[in-house]
């Protein structure tokens, strides 16, 4: 058993057709060389506006599975356990991803998004002006990363090899081991 | 004179006994390898519980001086120019320290807490899921520290040569030092 | 043609004659240094009043052309594309830059402050203990760095390379690049 995690890309023009996305592939190829620790069970690409931003990433973190009127339970959308955020990031005003997601964090991860940051920093100092951001919604771990390939790749790098632990105490049920957790 | 220090041990397990604190007495131990900057006057272990946290880490950060209701003046647990707090400040549901404490600052201080993160990373990634945070409430200096003996000790030690000087401005009365200051 | 740029120093002592400020001139000096990408347009000392100094900083941020009650454009002084701000952002009760700017901010620019604190960090442990900061009120970046000469031009030299690409962008407009942008 593996988590879900979604990627979702932030993008006026790759929402339209105008440019293709290689940061949300290049994040699966690199989350995928963890072996067999992720399934890549969601992958959409939506225009730079917060509100669908918010509302795609609520959907992704909402319980798995409800109860529906009748009394069996239904499987939703939401069910991840990691959501990467690509595009949206930056100083325009256009970009509304951090904007859009940080109003859903019930907890703050700083020191992860800190650790993101430095280790970019130590590659370009244009790193500074990505709005990189971490923290948790429901279950999942929530991050937003810069939208070009090589600065969502860098970004995440730095934390892969201490996600799948993230992922896992995050999600913890009542302080115990969440029974989906691999 | 010397600076009264709070340590809180945030801990469902220490609280009820189920197991054993050594991060405040590592803690402890840290600050008074300082010589005779720093008094231990209060320590707790409380509960993974934001009301209890947020209630201590107050009465602990309140005037110390008060007059009762008779004129004279009365000495009160509030008096700390130092409160650490060790544990609950993981990714886990239930760790709900920083959720307590922040809404508390009067002032953040987010380089002293990036000056931890930034000490932390190099020794260890995994310090990357810990929500430490360093804030003013009232005339004391707060920091929220990981739960771990090893952690906390580590964090405190990145800030330790700076905090005589952190505390005493802090305090200081109408931006003149404050009169219990050494 | 150059970004206007207004330059804020915060000082009790300095506003009232009693200082002579070092900081603001260190930092102009600094930002000159970068050939012609620059014009000070603005300059002020300000008592640590955290209404003084949001006032002053919300009208230097205010849009450059405006039209009076009669139909003709007017300019005003708010214009600036960059805003430095030094002092008031110490761990003292006196220091309120941070707490009196950051409700401004429409977008906060973790990151690059971030940048700042590690690279002064990296120069002196007592970086920890300023609340340096940054994020775009209208069409500027502010930046708010310690109130010492050291202090101020060690902050603003860690991000200095970038500074240009990060004022062109964040003054964008519709994605678009400014009209007034060199
Ligand atoms: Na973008």
């Amino acid at each position: 058993e593996s988590f879900p995690v979604g990627i979702l890309t932030v993008s006026d023009k790759c929402s339209k057709g105008l440019a293709t996305d290689t940061s949300g592939p290049a994040l699966e190829k690199l989350l995928l060389s963890q072996g067999e620790v992720w399934t890549i069970t969601e992958k959409q690409i939506v225009p730079d506006k917060a509100q669908i931003i918010a509302s795609t990433v609520s959907s992704w973190c909402a319980p798995l599975e409800r109860t529906d009127n009748i009394g069996s339970p239904s499987t939703t959308a939401g069910h991840c356990r990691l959501v990467i955020i690509t595009g949206g990031t930056g100083v325009s005003p256009s970009d509304v991803t951090v904007e859009a997601v940080e109003p859903l964090f019930t907890k703050k991860l700083g020191a992860l998004a800190t650790a993101m940051v430095i280790g970019s920093l130590s590659i370009t100092p244009f790193a500074a002006l990505s709005q990189v951001a971490a923290g948790v919604i429901g279950q999942a771990i929530v991050l937003a990363v810069p939208g070009s390939k090589k600065g969502s790749v860098e970004n995440v790098q730095q934390i892969l090899s201490i996600l799948p632990h993230a992922v896992e105490t995050a999600g913890a049920v009542n302080g115990t081991r969440h029974l989906h957790a691999p």
